[in-house]
């Protein structure tokens, strides 16, 4: 790329979405990290998103969202608790339309920027079985960005770009590891203490320790 | 129906939800609405959609969304005015992606209460401009909402309903009158005063006064 592109990254703080910075990062893109502040128990990640975006002197904003006040989460409401085992099918710590209400904020703030792509670390594989997270969804958020905004009626075409929706967590890791990555300053666990400590029980502790253990490398992660 | 069905309403307290909700109740939805305090300087319309859900016994939510952080809105950016004439193509009071941030708020709450319908008072006639506020835009919304969500995938098909799309704002007003809608509640103005007092110069109030007008009706708007 000649000229410096502006990427949105949608940045939580945890492990695959500061692959997804480093990785856009390395694609030469200028990134603008975005998170929210949505009443998520595991707080302890807007900090670390706050700590990546800063090493890798992006811009960061995070943005204050009432989707507690929706409720319907183990994620943003207290009265439902975090499943120590995994569940079947589509868990309780989904947060009902997640990822279309964060593309859609970032969709407004590419429009703002008048940069075309944005960055978002879903994941087909291990994905919990979130519906927000398959690449359908991708398909169709992409194309509703392409009508629904000033940019895409003016010809400009919007991407959603999601380079880990076909990796596995191991291959994930090592993308990370091999772009420098430093995995100690991310938080996955979903009850994530104010340290930053995981609790090493949840799906996302589960799935993030199964990962470096196929790739055979140790973990940075603290647990609590 | 027989059978009371819930439905999202959103509702930002100016003529056309206020409308909308009117129109969702006569058709038997128990009405469940949303309105959102995302740093609009035009903030007397909070208090309006609080009182006006009220007046139709509807349950009614104000959503915290920090859409002033993206900027870029004449709206929610206080270092760009709202416009006095009439301009031509997208204005400056669009609000980047707002509509798609708003019915993804609605769609997650939808979610929650296990509802299939979301009104939203868009208008392709006297839309002032907004790319995301046309039948396209829409449709495809609706494609992503029944991909997005655990609802979608389940087989409950989601509607996204927009009974104002194809009207006129005079034809809206009469509607609105026939169902009984206290349009003296409602504040349109994009810069109202706390005393939800209109500036009768910007386009929402220069929109709102022709609808009266050409009904030949008296509009109970209050001026500063």
């Amino acid at each position: 790329m000649s000229t410096l592109q502006k990427a949105v990254i949608l940045l939580s703080g945890g492990l695959d979405s500061a692959t997804v910075l480093a990785i856009a990062k390395s694609q030469g893109f200028e990134c603008y990290c975005m998170s929210f502040d949505y009443g998520q128990r595991h707080r302890a990640e807007l900090n670390a998103a706050a700590a990546i975006a800063a090493a890798y002197g992006a811009e960061h904003k995070t943005i204050l969202l009432g989707l507690g006040d929706i409720g319907g989460s183990a994620l943003t409401d207290d009265s439902i608790e975090v499943p120590q085992t995994h569940e079947e099918g589509i868990p309780v710590t989904y947060v009902p339309a997640r990822n279309t209400v964060f593309l859609s904020l970032a969709l407004g703030w590419a429009e703002v920027l008048e940069a075309q792509d944005i960055f978002i670390g879903v994941n087909a594989v291990d994905y919990s079985g979130y519906p927000d997270c398959r690449p359908e969804f991708i398909d169709s958020f992409t194309q509703l960005a392409n009508v629904a905004t000033k940019a895409g009626v003016e010809g400009h075409k919007m991407r959603i770009q999601t380079p880990l929706i076909d990796l596995s967590k191991a291959d994930i890791i090592k993308t990370g590891i091999e772009l420098g990555v430093d995995y100690s300053a991310t938080v996955s666990c979903y009850s994530a203490n104010e340290a930053g400590e995981a609790c090493g029980q949840c799906d996302s502790c589960r799935f993030r320790r199964l990962g470096f253990e196929n790739l055979g490398v140790v973990d940075p992660t603290r647990y609590s």
